[in-house]
């Protein structure tokens, strides 16, 4: 049957303020529709039914993940004792889904990403679904890049793929993220797509796979989950102990043969920096508020406020964020250097970071 | 003998939100040694002792005015019943003052300016003191201008004044604030001082220009006052009700003939606006920061809070205030704008006005 496993490991410090160590992005109400991690299990709802929709999260992440409130089972909140990056969280929720349902189809993906087109998203992943079934092949669902972005990952689609499900291309080559000038070669070149994170696979498959490229995580898993409930957070937590902190991408999709890539227009964003949600909320040149907020004479900036009043005046393409005991302000396009002021918070004001 | 009379009756709302309708800007501490009109008062003490300092302040500031905090006798705080501008705030006070002593000579001057240069400030003083005691003139304080400012009147030096006090001059004219190219041409001219509004003056020179200038108010305060303290409340405002709103330099000095300047390199800055605080505070391109405060590759900011940390990353020439439950951003080229912004921060959010 059909699967989803919701990738909540990340923490998102470039959100600070709003972001905490003891909040994640993905807990954080960023675009107004409630929490990011229920927008993407409530979205998955018409091609995913709620039994087998599961999230793999941090164990201090714990006190936000209310089941009743996300509406899941309890047992399909998976938590890992410790983050080692997404290879281990897969592996984990492959482990369990397919104990129990071994010819288990799972799409991965991230928690924190916001899809504007919701009909498309569903239709694109009904195709990869049945796409991963058929072939027992990975998926990728490769975004078409409306700018250079050197924020994303790309991947070059290969030749087309023939088959009965009709749209995908063999994967010719995942790049990381470019600098400028590669990023323009990629979007001239029109072969490239952006790199969104969500995936496609049939749990046979990722097994084999898992068993060739990181052995020492295939069988630590194993071990953890082949002992039943009993017992199993302690084994759990040793497993964690010994196996190494790498990405499902490095890890196995870049080294795999015979990858799948399906273009989805979906209205992708990866709401990576207050930048990037500016840009999905926003129009060009104009402003986006939540809360109490007067603004005057501004243009193209992005202000937050949780309580209290944020007063700006004259300003333009500027991130203002009043959350609880603490305000940022920077240009749009430093957004991606919170995550470095935040190391700074971090030494001097370590309860605020 | 020597008196000084603090006019404390402003409001500020250009340094909203650490200015509110209930905290006037006499009364916030913007430079770290104080609440201003404390600082005001402290630097005459060594020209004029406490028991002859006053201050004249409206009936609402009166739970920011403890004689005891102030360093004055009680009965030195004369209490307005409404604001009618300057000129019936300095005839109330020369009322007072001249009915306890009839000889007095007064130093007028703003509760919420800064002077960097006390030393300087206080030979100053003395001299304009000496200066109006022998002349019976007004003596103003002009301040020689160092760039073409459109925010202040101007004071045109006349011919020297001859006498035993040297280094003063007739005024030619008074100059409302002018336009760039006028201040250009003034600045260019080596004649103009900035009017700094502290002036010098003997009781009796002071009632009869009053008399002739603005007889309504002369006779409303002479009939407030001859009565003694029974009553004096309700006489003064019933007094008030009368009485014009009007500025002692419209509606005397620049109709007076015969006035002195003395020119005062003192380090003087009317803070008029948050920018005018970063320049008299910090150096030209520097940042200037209170409270908890962390900067990124800023240059020119004054970030200030009063709680809870504010950090500010890649900006420039930015103003950023977090005062209570409010918070301001602008460039410092809009903080005389402020003003406007709280009219509608009055509107919306009356009681963060």
């Amino acid at each position: 049957m059909n699967h989803a496993v919701v990738l909540a490991g990340g923490s998102g410090t470039r959100f600070w303020p709003e972001s905490r160590t003891s909040r994640s992005k993905q807990f954080l109400d960023l675009t107004g529709g409630g929490p990011m991690i229920r927008e993407t299990l409530d979205r998955l709802h018409p091609v995913v039914p709620p039994e087998r929709l599961w999230i793999v999260a941090g164990r201090k992440d714990a006190p936000h993940l209310s089941p009743a409130a996300l509406g899941i089972p309890k047992g399909n909140i998976l938590l890992e004792p410790e983050g080692k990056n997404t290879a281990p969280a897969v592996a984990l929720a492959a482990a369990v889904i397919s104990a129990a349902d071994p010819g288990a189809v799972i799409l991965a993906t991230p928690a924190d990403h916001a899809i504007a087109d919701v009909r498309a998203f569903h239709a694109v992943i009904r195709k990869g679904l049945s796409l991963a079934r058929e072939t027992g092949r990975f998926v990728t669902l490769g975004i078409p890049p409306t700018h250079p972005s050197t924020g994303y990952g790309y991947i070059e689609r290969g030749v087309p793929f023939p088959g009965k499900v009709t749209g995908a291309y063999q994967v010719a080559r995942f790049a990381e993220k470019p600098d400028l000038a590669t990023a323009r070669k990629f979007l001239r070149s029109g072969r490239f797509d952006w790199n969104s994170g969500l995936f496609l696979f049939r749990t046979d498959a990722f097994a084999e796979s898992l068993a060739r490229h990181l052995p020492e995580v295939e069988a630590a898993i194993r071990e953890a989950v082949r002992g039943g409930t009993k017992g199993f957070a302690r084994r759990l937590a040793e497993a964690y102990r010994r196996m190494p902190s790498i990405s499902i991408d490095y890890g196995i999709l870049e080294k795999e043969k015979g990858i799948l890539v399906l273009p989805a227009r979906i209205g992708w964003n990866d709401l990576g920096t207050w930048r990037s949600l500016h840009e999905f909320l926003g129009e060009e040149g104009g402003n986006v508020t939540f809360g109490d907020v007067i603004l005057t004479d501004c243009r193209n900036t992005l202000v937050r406020t949780d309580k209290g009043l944020v007063a700006v005046l004259g300003m333009e393409d500027t991130v203002v964020v009043r959350c609880g005991n603490a305000v940022l302000v920077c240009p749009r396009s430093r957004s991606e250097d919170v995550k470095g002021m935040v190391a700074e918070v971090r030494k001097r004001f370590p309860s605020l970071a």
